[in-house]
Formats: structure tokens, sequence, C-alpha cells
């Protein structure tokens, strides 16, 4: 992540293969937790928060991790993809040839599609945590837990599109079933959580 | 924006008055139109897709200059909100410096409702291109063109949480009710959009 978010807009809008939209959802992902620190942050130490600073320091510590657990998907994404790419191309002319690029594919497959679902887990605690601080934090930066609310959805979504779509490389139905089913239940917790997040900080917005 | 990426979420995770969700928003527009850019560029040029090679290049110009216009909401909204936080600060002893502070902070919270109110639009027109490259995109990418469009979404509703917590300052009843009429139009209407990406974007996943 040392490179300038303008370089990586440029890079991301070109045929480039990569980063594409993966990296984005950890990304995304990421947007979710530091804006749930920030609003942790701004709780913390401040007197009219007092019965809640335990809570608030405890929510800044763990999003800090799930900073760092997203800033490493942002990169494993990348790496899957090539990875991935890279076995469409080995050779397949001898049948010898052909099951070691068909192994290679199935393998590489699975990792493109374990580094979205986690990501999709981790959006699932940010959303989590979102809502956490949706409730306890400061109401100067309430707008913000809201804004990780969004974040935490838009990131699990957006894997949920990488998970599906390589799942059609696939030859395995159960790990395809249960991977489905899984991606299923984070969606739609995700969404039931930052319909909470959302309902909460609009009341509290307009009060 | 040529902060790093890291710097900038680490700035954003601590308790300094800005970055905050207000440039997240502009920032993940952004993320939706270099997305959007990024499938027409793999659309353009490709022999498969050659009935669409005029409007993805079309398309693709459009999206870098909407990619633009969200950078440099990125950097107004940051200005606007710490012009907003020093008119707060403005003296108020005397009745003719409270008049002025008030004036002071009218216009300025005006001033931070457009920025947002700003994105709200540009994350329509992005949702709108998600959607054409969702129609007429290289199906090699299209998760890229659901995700642009779930970034559309996101950007438009984190932007409106921005323009609904600074009406709270705003002493002016026509300019509220017009500017809470067009952004639940532009909220709708991006969401609605963002539902015909998802949907088509899922079918042709799945086929």
């Amino acid at each position: 992540m040392n490179v300038s978010i303008a370089d990586f807009l440029e890079r991301l809008s070109s045929d480039a293969p990569t980063p594409g939209g993966g990296s984005v959802a950890a990304l995304v992902g990421a947007l979710s937790s530091s804006l749930t620190s920030m609003v942790g942050s701004l709780t913390y130490g401040k007197k009219k928060y007092e019965e809640h600073w335990d809570e608030a320091k405890r929510i800044v510590e763990e999003a800090k991790t799930l900073n760092e657990d997203f800033l490493s998907l942002f990169y494993e994404d990348i790496e899957a993809f090539t990875k991935l790419m890279a076995t469409f191309g080995l050779p397949r002319n001898a049948e010898e040839e052909k099951q070691k690029r068909d192994e290679a594919i199935q393998k590489a497959t699975k990792a493109a599609i374990e580094v979205p679902l986690n990501v999709m887990e981790k959006s699932q605690r940010a959303a989590e945590l979102a809502l956490t601080v949706a409730k306890i934090g400061n109401l100067n930066a309430i707008s913000d837990a809201g804004i990780a609310g969004e974040m935490a959805l838009a990131a699990a979504r957006s894997a949920s599109f990488n998970v599906l779509i390589n799942l059609n490389f696939l030859k395995d139905p159960d790990y395809s079933s249960t991977v489905v089913r899984k991606h299923y239940e984070i969606l739609n917790r995700v969404k039931t959580l930052r319909e909470e997040v959302y309902t909460l900080v609009l009341k509290k917005i307009k009060k």
C-alpha cells in the first residue's frame, strides 16, 4: 500500500490485469475499519462518553487489526489472480500436460475463491464493529459510523462477485455448494447489519 | 492524491479532523469510475466486442473525466470541512460578532452540503456508466462492472449522510427542503441502477 492513491486509480482504470475488483473489495473493507477506528478514537477520552471508553478502546484495537487483515488481502488478491491467470497459460499438448494444467487451474481457482471469501468474513466483522460505534460513538462523527457500515456492505458484495465468478472454473460440487451457501449467509448478515447501522445513524442525525 | 494508500488509511483511522467520511465517499466514487474505465478498456480493441468499440471508447473517456471530478471533490470535501470547523471557532462575545459568526457558519455549511451533493450527482453518472459496461463489456471483466455498480451506490449513500448531517446546521428551510428532495431522488435512482447492474452481472456470471 505504498502506492499513491492517484497511481492506484490510474492503474485500476487501465487494461492492466491487476489490480482489479478483488483488490478494490479489500481496500473498501479497510476504509470501513479505518472509519470505525476513527469514530472509536473520537469517543475514547472524551468526557461525555466516559462510560464507553473501554469499549471504544477495544474497538479501535480490533479495527486496526482488521485494517491490517484487509491490507494483506489486498495483496493476496493480486497474487491469487496472477497465479490463476498463469495456470491458463500452461502447456496442454500431451495428455499428461493437460491433466497437470487442469490440476493447477483447480488449485489456483480455490485460492482465488478463498481470498474474496475471506474478505467477506472480515467485512462481516467490520459491519459488526460499525454497528457498535454507531451505538456508542461520538455523535459528532456519527455519519462516519454510517459510512463505515456502507463500506462493509460494499466490500462484501464486491467480494461476492469474485467468489461466484471463480466458482465457474471449479469442478468440485461439494466445495462449491458449501462456499455458495456460506457466501450467501455472510451476504445476508452484512446486509442486515448495514440496515441496522443506517437506521440508527439516520435517527441520530435527524434528532 | 499523492498520498499513499497506507498513509491515507492511517490518517483516516486516527482522531485527526480530516480526512473523514466525505473524502471516503469521493474516493469510492473514483473507484467506481476507475473500474468502469478498466472494463471499457478491456472491451475496446477486442475482436469479440467490435460492435461496441465506439461506445466502449466513449465510456472510457467519460469515466476518466468522472475520475478527475471525484478526485477534485475528495480535496474539496476536506477544504469545506476545515472551513466549516473554523467558523465554529469565530468569536461570539459582542452581538455583532455573533451575527458575523452565524453568517459565516451558514455560508460554510452550504459549501459543506454542496460538495457531498455533487458527489451524489457524479455517483449517479458513475452508476449509469457501470450499467452500460455491464451490458456491453468484456465478459472476462464482468465482475468488475458489478463492483463499479456497488461502489457507485456506496459513494452516493455515504455522501448522503454528510448532506443530511450538515443540513442540521442550516437555517434556510427552502434550501433545505430542495436539497433533501433532490438528494432522495438521486439516492433512489442510484439504488435502482445498482440493482439493475447486480441482476445483469449475476445472470452473466452464472451462465
